[in-house]
């Protein structure tokens, strides 16, 4: 099995404090039939990344060593012998992977396929990636199938949506990267998933990428209402110039409920996206959706509110008919709604530039560290 | 104002125990421009009048006395000025109302109009009905626009569906009355808010008309597991008659947790209709549902389970993908979905003369009796 070394960033287990180090590792460039070999130009960081480097019990468990990043984008360097979906020197952006074989999946759902957590959070069992100087020794890969915080990885077909004809200058790679998981993610919770128009009172919890993504999408539907909550003012200012028409914030133990009731008047709160998994914050939307309202949970409790629960009165779940639903991947196709993303782009409607902070791979940390302070919404680091 | 007389069941406040009576009323004549007179033929009771005549709380409130009735079927004999719908002498089966100017009427979901619970639980201010003897003393009519527990009633357009040519003879209205709400609600649940197909494994608890239409209605979508839950014995064979594939029963203190889970082996829970309103139930299938099922609540708990919550973990609820509902009346638009179930039942696949038993209307007591013991699933008044 050929092999090639390249710079990667290897997630150890947390002891208890995250340990991420930048080294050289041996990725195999033996290829599957529907693998291809990518050299990243940018790969995005997102809060799953946080999850899984500080607690090896999140979303089910986690092995080590493993490389993280599922937000990749760069160039084909190979393909594997049966590759349709892109060929050598093909621009791709990296999204999820899917097992095309399950019920959801045969529906045109792949973002629920029944073997995702498998495909994606657990990876593979790490036959592609080696520490140097221990060929033995086997590093997980095929996160999100791509494993994208290798400077070079191997990449599940079904994980690339092929952009050539779509990218100005390599340069928009490091813009590009990020859509393939958190943009598209609040995006697609509005537009596909939540299908608003211009009727729809939309609240959108948490200003990270996905919470941006949400706003973004909910003002190109032409939604009138369009609420931010954060607790960071300087995500609120950002989320007022992107398209939010009010702003709260959950700092300064304000009275949510109060705020949020007096900011809706009599308007039909019909659209919430809650990216924050913060339990108070939950419990007021959940209390305010208005008829027929949808409420789609994508964030995930952290580690002390991990056993947090919606309480949903039955007579007002039947009275209300509201629809409560967990969210995957905003329910997007990543083929055909990554174009769509960056066509919007080009239309200047989905301002990502404004949203994004590089940093060299090998600053990692620093780029982490804006993650959790609250002053980077979506770093991407450059190979 | 030109007013007739006529035979109706009328509801007065609990005393606490129903207190309904069959009396001639006087039923104003004077349409107004969207409004039918329409001669009813025979009328489904439903749970709905069993809540309403029981519990003056019920549903936000009941004003007394009024006429209920929301399954009628029967004959056009006058129509207002503007009514497109049904001309005179025309055969209609009656459905809800709606109001046609919210944002989800707009939608195309009349079934979600944000008008609902005014315009078909709260009825009207008892404009067109009077007691003989007094007719300053109003009763509260249009309820579901229709009040069809009176012999001669004044309907909402928007209520009506026509179905002259799809009717065979006379007789038959007595089938298609209670297609107007229960059986469209059960067969809606399944076909348009569930998706159903192939693949899917469907869980439906209560047997009355909407628990049989979901059955038929999974049975026609060719869901190869039908799983029916009960506690009445004679209701559990027939169900396995009509469609499902295995059935559980509720009686006798079972462990319905882990008969559940052995019936369910390692198949995908993937859709719900509950319609019992039982927490213990509501409980266990919440818990079982596989990755993202759909769980449909219909059914209201009853007045000593009316604090009944659903108690939905974050972390699964985002892991798991699951969307939980409030679902009203299957979701469908009832001139659509009518004419299929008359459809569906011409090709013998929805056998609804199975599960009707007809009662001359002023012995409503003896079916509403029936429907409380157990042993009538879809009564229907004959007039």
């Amino acid at each position: 099995m050929t092999s090639t070394e390249c710079p990667a960033i290897v997630t150890y287990a947390p002891q208890p404090e995250p340990d991420l180090r930048c080294e050289q590792v041996l990725v195999s460039t033996s290829l599957e039939d529907h693998q291809l070999l990518v050299q990243m130009v940018a790969t995005g960081l997102c809060q799953l990344e946080v999850h899984l480097s500080s607690d090896s019990e999140a979303l089910g468990g986690s092995k080590y060593p493993r490389i993280l990043g599922h937000e990749g984008a760069g160039y084909v360097k190979a393909v594997g012998a049966k590759v349709e979906a892109a060929k050598v020197g093909d621009a791709v952006v990296l999204s999820y992977d899917y097992c095309e074989a399950c019920r959801l999946c045969s529906q045109s759902q792949p973002a629920y396929c029944e073997n995702f957590h498998q495909l994606n959070i657990l990876g593979d069992n790490g036959s592609k990636f080696r520490a140097i100087g221990n060929p033995h020794s086997p590093i997980v890969g095929g996160f999100f199938g791509q494993s994208s915080l290798s400077s070079l990885s191997v990449v599940s077909e079904r994980a690339v949506v092929r952009i050539s004809e779509l990218l100005k200058d390599e340069g928009e790679l490091k813009l590009f990267g990020p859509l393939g998981c958190g943009f598209q993610t609040g995006a697609g919770a509005v537009t596909i998933a939540g299908s608003a128009a211009s009727g729809d009172v939309v609240v959108v919890t948490g200003l990270g990428a996905v919470g941006f993504g949400a706003i973004m999408a909910a003002k190109i539907a032409g939604c009138k209402t369009i609420i931010a909550i954060d607790q960071v003012d300087s995500r609120l200012g950002l989320a007022k110039q992107i398209g939010a028409t009010a702003v709260l914030t959950t700092a300064d133990r304000r009275d949510l409920r109060k705020e949020l009731s007096n900011c809706l008047g009599d308007r039909r709160l019909s659209l919430v996206i809650e990216t924050t998994g913060a339990p108070n914050v939950i419990e007021v939307l959940v209390d305010c959706m208005g008829h027929r309202g949808r409420y789609i949970q994508i964030g995930i409790p952290n580690k002390s509110n991990s056993g947090a629960s919606i309480n949903l009165p039955v007579l007002s779940l039947v009275k209300k008919r509201i629809i409560v639903e967990g969210n995957a991947q905003g329910s997007a196709t990543a083929t055909e709604f990554i174009p769509r993303m960056i066509q919007w782009y080009r239309e200047g409607k989905f301002p990502i530039d404004k949203l994004i902070q590089p940093f060299p791979a090998d600053n990692f940390a620093s780029a982490l560290r804006g993650m959790r302070d609250g002053s980077v919404i979506k770093p991407v680091l450059i190979w």
